[in-house]
């Protein structure tokens, strides 16, 4: 079962229930009832009226309103009811209602959100891009293990190559932090590629490229706004003569199509990694496949056991934060 | 008089020398005179057959061969026979052997490397791009005064826009470094515009963007890659189908240029600045049209007296390190 949030998408609730109509697995939608259609075999609907407005501060509304539709749908992943949470409102809600409600996986420092980048032939997984600016060795470590883990299993890619994000090839290029997480990521069991540049995150040479939540945000926006860039100057040199307008009307459909693909908005949005349940949020702007397609990735992520595998993934690189699993010095 | 290592370049030092004679200000050549032609009213030629190769570790090769080119080109600068160094040898060696030789400007903590990225229209000034992966404050404020009074001076922009890079617009957002420049800019003379994302690189809405080496280094290299990776991806898709094929012979020169426009390679390198002089680093593969780019960006920077517009700039926004120009307490 998964709990999507029917509130907050740019198309409104009744693309998000007709988005989990198409999933193909169980979902129940927290939303205006009235506007979610009939319950029926797979989809389940819970009334939530009230939703959190983008311009509100995401953590304060979140405890302010534990009846708003993120936070039931939340709830009801840490209650047990379902098995991973979906969104397609506001990242900065989703986020919040995350950290409030379901708990970190045992042993892990933070979660990161982790954006799957849409390299031609070869996603290449992107985290932490943006949950958290600070780091230190011991997190970037671990996001390494959380992204292989979910590259492992949800994307059936059989030992992820991860590359750490730097400023030279050379394992002692970069910030002291980034050079102690190399060292002990070398020392581990991952297939580890060692430093990887900003111009590696488009050549799919790395199937998980990990870095601090600061530079993964800049990263990831810079690809954004280098794209809209890019596809907006040929169109303008394009338009500037008769003989190569007339090529650009030619190829503008081919052009239309790669510029959404390579649009990272436009892959299903992000993955929260590092908690008891799988988070997807996907973009606000998500068509009702869209949302059909982020539901599929939750529900894989549950399939696959995506949070028991990271954990075995963390026990066995020995990158857990405390004692390891078993131990009766450590909390649940 | 500019000195202009003439090793190192991927076209040969004959390439460089055709730069220097293209360039129209007065350049001394420092490299094999066999391949440098004869000196003439505007270029002269000191032998320097030594070259450091890309091979080696900048910092030692500088100082263990005094006699490179590179070397040689710097110790004028030091010694006031040139006002400012070119080089299109490799970025770690010019970078090198100015720390080694150059001195940091009176009150300057850190020299940044400023690279002028190619947006249409408005080009924007990343710095740091590299020179310190780890930056306290009072080094982003630096770096603002430092662009900004280049922009200024070489560029004839009048009061530069100066946006500082974070992961949201919000003067609270980012690490707790870049909240605290953000306070300091705030309170400055500069045209500050607040945070800036990574999308904003690529949009034109700042003159000058600045952050720390490791970040601006990492927003650079994913500028690269993402324009190489969609421009390949464009040519493929149009190659795709028999239309679209007509279509991109159609437009293939116009293409063509755009990627050579928007690569931050093509604009003619970097600029190392915070040093009491200017040192422009052109890119390896420049053509010598590249070469005299360079030379005169450099004699520019001289002409219109960008290192002391610098000092005044940092002056009267209170942002030299210690004692105020002209204080006894702080040494030459």
């Amino acid at each position: 079962m998964i709990a999507l949030d029917a509130h907050g998408a740019d198309r409104g609730p009744a693309t998000v229930a007709e988005g989990a109509r198409l999933a193909g697995v169980p979902v129940t939608l927290f939303g205006p009832a009235a506007e979610l259609g009939a319950a029926d075999g797979l989809v389940q609907v819970e009334d939530c009226p009230l939703a959190i407005g983008a311009e509100e501060e995401p953590a304060r509304a979140v405890r302010a309103n534990p009846d708003a539709s993120i936070a039931r749908a939340a709830a009801a992943v840490a209650a047990g009811r379902a098995g991973a949470l979906v969104s397609a409102g506001p990242t900065g809600a989703a986020l919040a209602a995350s950290v409030v409600h379901l708990k970190r996986l045992r042993g892990v420092h933070r979660p990161a959100i982790a954006v799957l980048l849409p390299v031609p032939g070869s996603p290449t997984l992107l985290l932490d891009a943006g949950a958290s600016t600070e780091v230190r060795p011991e997190h970037l470590v671990q996001f390494a293990y959380l992204g292989a883990a979910f590259m492992e299993a949800v994307h059936a890619i059989e030992r992820p190559r991860v590359g750490l994000l730097s400023v030279g090839e050379e394992p002692a290029k970069g910030t002291p932090d980034v050079v102690a997480a190399h060292e002990r990521l070398a020392a581990g069991p991952l297939d580890f590629r060692g430093n990887v540049e900003g111009g590696d995150l488009t050549a799919g040479s790395c199937d998980v490229v990990v870095t601090d939540g600061f530079t993964g945000n800049v990263a990831l926006k810079t690809m954004e706004g280098t794209v809209r860039t890019v596809v907006g100057a040929i169109g303008d040199a394009v338009r500037s003569s008769p003989v190569s307008s007339l090529g650009g009307l030619l190829i503008r459909g081919r052009v239309g199509a790669l510029r959404s693909e390579l649009d990272p908005n436009s892959v299903g949005g992000a993955i929260l990694l590092g908690l008891r349940h799988v988070v997807v949020i996907a973009h606000g702007s998500s068509t009702a496949d869209g949302v059909a397609q982020a539901v599929r990735v939750a529900g894989r992520a549950v399939d696959e056991r995506v949070v028991d595998r990271t954990r075995a993934a963390l026990a066995a690189g020995d990158a857990l934060r405390s004692a390891p699993a078993g131990s009766v010095s450590e909390q649940p």
